[in-house]
């Protein structure tokens, strides 16, 4: 029998157990599958993968739903579960949610006749994950600084979602805030809030700072913009993969610069975990 | 002779006078008309229409330019300027700039072969005007409302560009602020920043606020909404016209209302000045 | 018959209107003498002296008390209430609260026996009251300064209760605020704030500023420390009698100056009257 | 020859490195002892104990001088320097500053009659070493609690040097903060500043939190307040030993409690070194 309040949590990591107790706690059977030693609380039930698929209307895939494309992501999962047709068949005639689905769907022509939508797509879900990618910074500069961030020169490149967020809260616990964007209409805003502004293009030509956050996914740090540096900053590059900083310069001129990636998932599981379960009750709701 | 680096200063009120101000202390030339009794500095030189225009070759017409389609905008002018083909002609070859340009532009055909540039539509002008609009509003609030704006619940409806200056403001100061949107998007960022997020279609279902402020030009707190307001708030209006309140119904119930218009101008002509100096500087750079 | 839960508002301006209305609201009778004219809610009786000090146990005097020594401050009644034997004999027996008692208590060998508490003397009404007072500031800058407040340039002469909450506010809304002290305790709090600090010794001897908030009861702006000032700010002085600015000269030298006393009455009358009664509860708790 | 400018650095952690490093760029000579693997830039000269001594004018000891009253605190020294008479001779006639220097002149009688000055007592330095405190506590936090402190409910006990940069912080990157205290004027100043007030008598009664941080060096976090916690928050105690929980009833009910001490010198050397340099120079200029 299926239940049209059950949820299916299929795979995943951290975010997923906490997104499985979250939704748990607001009554709704969950059935969980791929975390055979992972302890919930009673409220949610272990099952295998038919079990899970064949009880619930509702299934959930984790972010991202597969890394090579072939396997779902499932840290937690004792076995590999492969993501062919048969997989997909499972999801027929349910509703299912993943993030980063892409690499999914090809992997059988089924799931073109299959419900499914991507919640890393929403833009309330980018927006809330840019929450804790900014204190997963602020925490990583509170590490590696060995001054304190309240009173020290910050520089934001990027006034995107992320930047918004980090600029925010640097300022919240004191430190001077410098904020770099390419458009007018950005440093209008920058300048509202009251932070320094500066253009990308003008960054450290006059200026030093004690820590930079990179938020653009372009290669801004280069040498040459990295050898102007004489203070030595701390760097935390919050760009995805390749990023935008030369980590080997910073390296040779003795400049610590850290890749920090998938801040979301990796600091603050929990939160990650409730913004995946709001985006996907605000999909259910429209 | 024409000086290119030579601003005239045409007719509108106190923004323009410290516009001329403030571009004469950045070391331009600046002649003046429409301000016969108007004491500037020594740097900025009244002189009649056609000597101004005459000798500059970058022209500032007022904001709004006119407000009847007729006459220019210049209330310390003490003649009437009509805009016809004659005033046009006296733009030719010249870099023009003006607030709200539409009706000026019907007035003739000239206006087809002049390089005018409207400074209103640009994307940083209306931010950096965000800042005196709300600030404004907060003025009026202070005045107006009998206890502090510190510790009083604050509702501000919207949060586009006044909504989010404003509601960054109150907080600043210590109300507790509530802000209303109707799209997913805004209210993750309702959220992100701390405030209270309430879809726009609920506002004062259960909550009663001290002090609400619209932002939204439409007609959003009519008679069936006031009428739920029991703790009677003070209502600032800054929606342009007709505005988001039945007015008379707020009367009947009760509960004040203000419609604030043109806040800017009005509370901080020199910040308003600066912000139309910035954006014309800005459109000269590209 | 007493009622124990009773409270007599005696005089006052429309602080104790608020105070009556408030106390009223929180379920207790509400006597008031001395408001002919004005219009209470239901729950709030207007009565005579004699009516209104029989009837009630907790008898409430105004802020100040008196400000001649003879008569009690009441603006809103339309006879002179002479403070003598016969006026303190009315509060025998009842707990009497009032602000700014000193000259009160010399009007009646009586009061001696009375129990009588100054709630003007409580720190926590001292600090409650420095938010009306920093707000009133905000509020006079906003509309003498023809600028905005965000962006500006802010000095704050003092760190004591006015100066905290003053500065923190002005940051709130995006101004860059230095504060000046004399200890170097309060230059470590500055900082921590993230503030500008500065010796008050040193004010202005390098920096300029648009808006200067004077909260130190001394002549800290006497006509040498103004002579130094080329930007001509605005002076916003909340020292009491007789201030912390040498008005006369600050007038020949083109600076503007305002001495803003009493703010909390002024401008925000109810928060001054809950402040008032939140200390006499706290006094009646003890 | 003596050095009225010379600075001896003698022993202690990451924080007299720093200290010692800040002085040498303020253009002074400095001696260091007991680094002797420690890398310095070559404005500071390691140094034996006697040279260092002979040299300087000013002696720095470090935080706490020693740990045992035996031997100097001096973590980055190779071998074990006794506190005896002959240390003391060494620096007689010198200035010398030191930070809890309780144990210390209780090695000697010599040291009756040197001027020596404990920064540790001065009101500046506890204040300013509230920051690194404050942030060393968040950074715990971010680390430890699974969601975002922004968002989050933290109360924070206790409205001291701590109490106060910590909620200032806390809400400065989004949480919703509750402060606890006993005296009406500390929850008068709590309500000024837009937090929740609570009297530390009644926390946890009504209110659940989900990070607590307690700097009240009491008893607070008894079993029967702990009993309480029904959503199992993190405790952060900042109190110095014993500390303010019943660590052992705290673990008994699953609730985690991290005892944070020392902070500045851990989390932010060179801060706390910073810091120290600050208040001797201070302490040199009366």
């Amino acid at each position: 029998m299926i239940d049209i309040n059950s949820f299916g949590v299929l795979g995943g990591d951290k975010r997923q157990i906490a997104l499985a107790e979250s939704i748990a706690s607001d009554g709704y059977t969950v059935y969980a599958f791929g975390f055979e030693n992972v302890e919930f609380s009673r409220d949610v039930k272990k099952a295998g993968l038919e079990e899970t698929t064949a009880h619930c209307e509702n299934l959930i895939l984790p972010l991202p739903v597969t890394t090579n494309g072939l396997h779902l992501n499932a840290p937690y999962c004792q076995e590999k579960v492969e993501l062919n047709d048969s997989f997909a068949e499972l999801m027929r005639g349910k509703q299912v949610y993943g993030g980063m689905i892409g690499k999914l769907i090809q992997t059988s022509e089924v799931w073109d006749s299959i419900d499914i939508y991507d919640y890393y797509n929403r833009e309330e879900f980018t927006i809330h994950n840019a929450v804790p990618a900014a204190e997963g910074a602020i925490e990583i500069a509170m590490r590696e600084y060995p001054g304190t961030i309240n009173g020290s020169k910050c520089l934001v490149v990027g006034f995107g979602r992320i930047g918004k967020v980090l600029a925010w809260m640097l300022r919240g616990i004191g430190a001077a805030v410098t904020v770099s964007a390419r458009k007018h209409a950005d440093i209008a805003w920058i300048e509202a809030y009251g932070y320094t502004s500066v253009f990308t293009d003008n960054i450290c030509e006059k200026e030093q700072y004690d820590v930079i956050f990179n938020t653009v996914p372009a290669m801004i740090f280069n040498r040459r913009i990295l050898s102007k540096m004489h203070a030595k900053p701390l760097i935390i590059d919050l760009a995805s993969q390749p990023g935008g900083v030369d980590f080997e310069s910073a390296e040779n001129l003795g400049i610590k610069a850290v890749h920090a990636l998938s801040l979301p998932g990796k600091v603050a599981p929990k939160a990650a975990g409730e913004i995946i379960k709001t985006t996907i009750y605000n999909i259910m709701e429209e």
